[in-house]
């Protein structure tokens, strides 16, 4: 059995918390959203099993509780966005919102932003484009945990790249992705379970393939996209150095080699598009043939031993669906944590309940 | 021994051979640029190796030797131009030049083709934007060799990202890589020495890995970046169809899966990007921390049996240097087949002159 907690509860709970810390409500409310969203979509790692160390950062003075965003600089496609060492999630989403207002007066627009903290799921920000018929664009660079190639200390993130497009009858896509082979979390999680990582996902000090879970989750080593050289690992390092240029040295921030957890210069950067699809062509004729592309993939031949060909964004859609209506499972240290923290801030703990057949991705 | 030819000579036949097919001098000049930049590269399956096959489609219908560009639809951002079914490199040079032009008046701008044919390696027209103190985007779909993850049949493909990004004394950040593992060249390759396939990098019919290059240079097969699920290969497929996305289905030409070769409405598309830099900060500024980040990952610890890490553009600037200085190695093959059309077209073959010594990538 395993206890459970519904949405909109662990969002009362969290928001309530992030308040307590002189979090502005309106503030609370969005982080609350974005870190549920993640603990939705099924990415645990990035939803209130995170909530420990933002409270740890406010209480700490490396993340300040209000979020005073500034424009910088601005052309009407562009912006730079300073974040004012506030909350990620309340300066991602401004600055999404910011680049959809320009995408829609003048077809596409980009917002860079540097001076910002861990903003959660990539993925939430691109797809706030989506009920307004665009593509959008969410990117990020993180405290280095990944290897160049021939490389063997950890001097990129894990920069994320999520991108999502809107469709017709079918799902929308939703890509959102790690640079490296696998994310962080999947360490921790590996480490906790006692398993060895996979292979050739992570190299030692020296830069030779290491499966110890424990070592990576304290050291990082994690390979890019691709793995070693011979299988095309230097793509998913130009794809991550891209993501940093683009986040961090775009906007000044720094690159991830540079992000040190001290507020201030070392900070974290994001970047941020929005594409009006009525600018290239008719909406519908767009998400017609979005369906057809979705259909095709999915209707394609099956390899041998497998039954069904995924979309991205498809499995988080169906987990979605499964946890808003039985409940979202926690972890026990996470669930700990929180009735710890409701103790110790006077608050209600959440309210939630047991039940078994926890799904996991 | 082998015979090389220096890249003006090679330029200068290269044009004169598409001028003799009905192509425009100018139009025929673009062609022979766009294809002797891939052989100073040292991208020899995107350079004049590819002779033959643009000869073969003028001939036979397919591509049209005159190129007449149509603007269908813009904004001042964006742009959706039609390519006419005319040469893919004059198309992708136009809508680049259309991109940086829109750039330089509203900070960032983009083009989406659709209706046009191959058009070499994508990196050329990201590079397009370094010279404008421009960030140089630049997508192209393409035939379907590729499965996405669990399938069997090339649906996808091999559908390349480049990105373009000027720093100060360093070289340039040039990113210029396929979504699959390796490019469909590298099975030609492959097959003509008679060597296996690395594993893991294709499968089968059934969808199992193979390592069969003659099967996979005919059938495709490719699996794209990341390899199979266990190792990330999801996240290739996504970039994979999100390069099909922006390509393909915003412009309306269509995506990979429906690529036949065939004129008209299964065309190729691409799309293509352009960020001013002085848009979101000081353009000195930005260098300087292009530097600095592009220095940092150099001068980082190198893995165990290794000496350098490289940044991407690096080997392709190097390798220019040389071939300029010392001629471009041509495979027999090639130059046959340039000796042949020369003498069917009473052209001047290529000047070459044999010498030792060939770097290859």
């Amino acid at each position: 059995m395993i206890d459970r907690v519904y949405a909109e509860e662990l969002k009362r709970f969290v928001g309530e918390v992030f308040v307590h810390l002189d979090v502005p409500e309106d503030e609370a409310h969005i982080v609350a959203d974005v870190l549920v969203a993640a603990d939705l979509r099924g990415v645990d790692s990035h939803g209130v099993a995170r909530l420990k160390r933002y409270v740890k950062g406010i209480r700490g003075g490396l993340i300040l509780p209000w979020t005073h965003t500034t424009i910088v600089q601005e052309t009407p496609t562009t912006a730079l966005l300073d974040g004012g060492n506030g909350m990620g999630q309340v300066v991602g989403k401004r600055a999404m919102t910011l680049c959809i207002e320009k995408a829609q007066r003048v077809g596409a627009a980009f917002v860079s932003v540097r001076n910002s903290n861990h903003y959660g799921i990539a993925g939430y920000y691109a797809m706030m484009a989506l009920p307004y018929d665009m593509i959008g664009i969410s990117l990020t660079n993180a405290r280095p945990l990944v290897v160049p190639t021939y490389g063997c200390k950890p001097i990129l993130g894990t920069n994320p790249i999520a991108i999502a497009v809107p469709a017709g009858q079918e799902r929308p896509f939703v890509l959102d992705m790690a640079t490296s082979i696998i994310a962080h979390g999947k360490t921790e999680v590996a480490e906790r379970q006692g398993e060895p990582l996979p292979p050739n996902v992570a190299v030692d000090a020296q830069g030779r393939p290491t499966r110890d879970a424990a070592w990576v989750r304290q050291h990082g080593g994690l390979l890019p996209l691709g793995g070693l050289r011979e299988t095309g690992g230097h793509k998913g390092y130009g794809l991550s150095v891209a993501v940093d240029i683009l986040s961090g040295v775009l906007s000044g921030a720094n690159f991830s080699a540079l992000i040190t957890g001290e507020p201030g210069l070392k900070s974290v950067g994001h970047f941020f598009g929005a594409l009006r699809i009525d600018a290239f062509r008719p909406v519908d004729e767009f998400k017609a043939m979005m369906d057809e592309m979705i259909r095709t993939l999915k209707e394609s031949d099956k390899a041998a031993g497998h039954d069904r060909i995924y979309i991205h964004g498809e499995i988080e859609y169906e987990m979605e669906e499964e946890r808003r209506s039985k409940g979202i499972p926690l972890d026990p240290r996470v669930l700990a944590y929180m009735r710890e923290i409701a103790a110790e801030l006077g608050l209600n703990p959440p309210v939630t309940f047991q039940s078994g057949g926890v799904s996991t991705r």
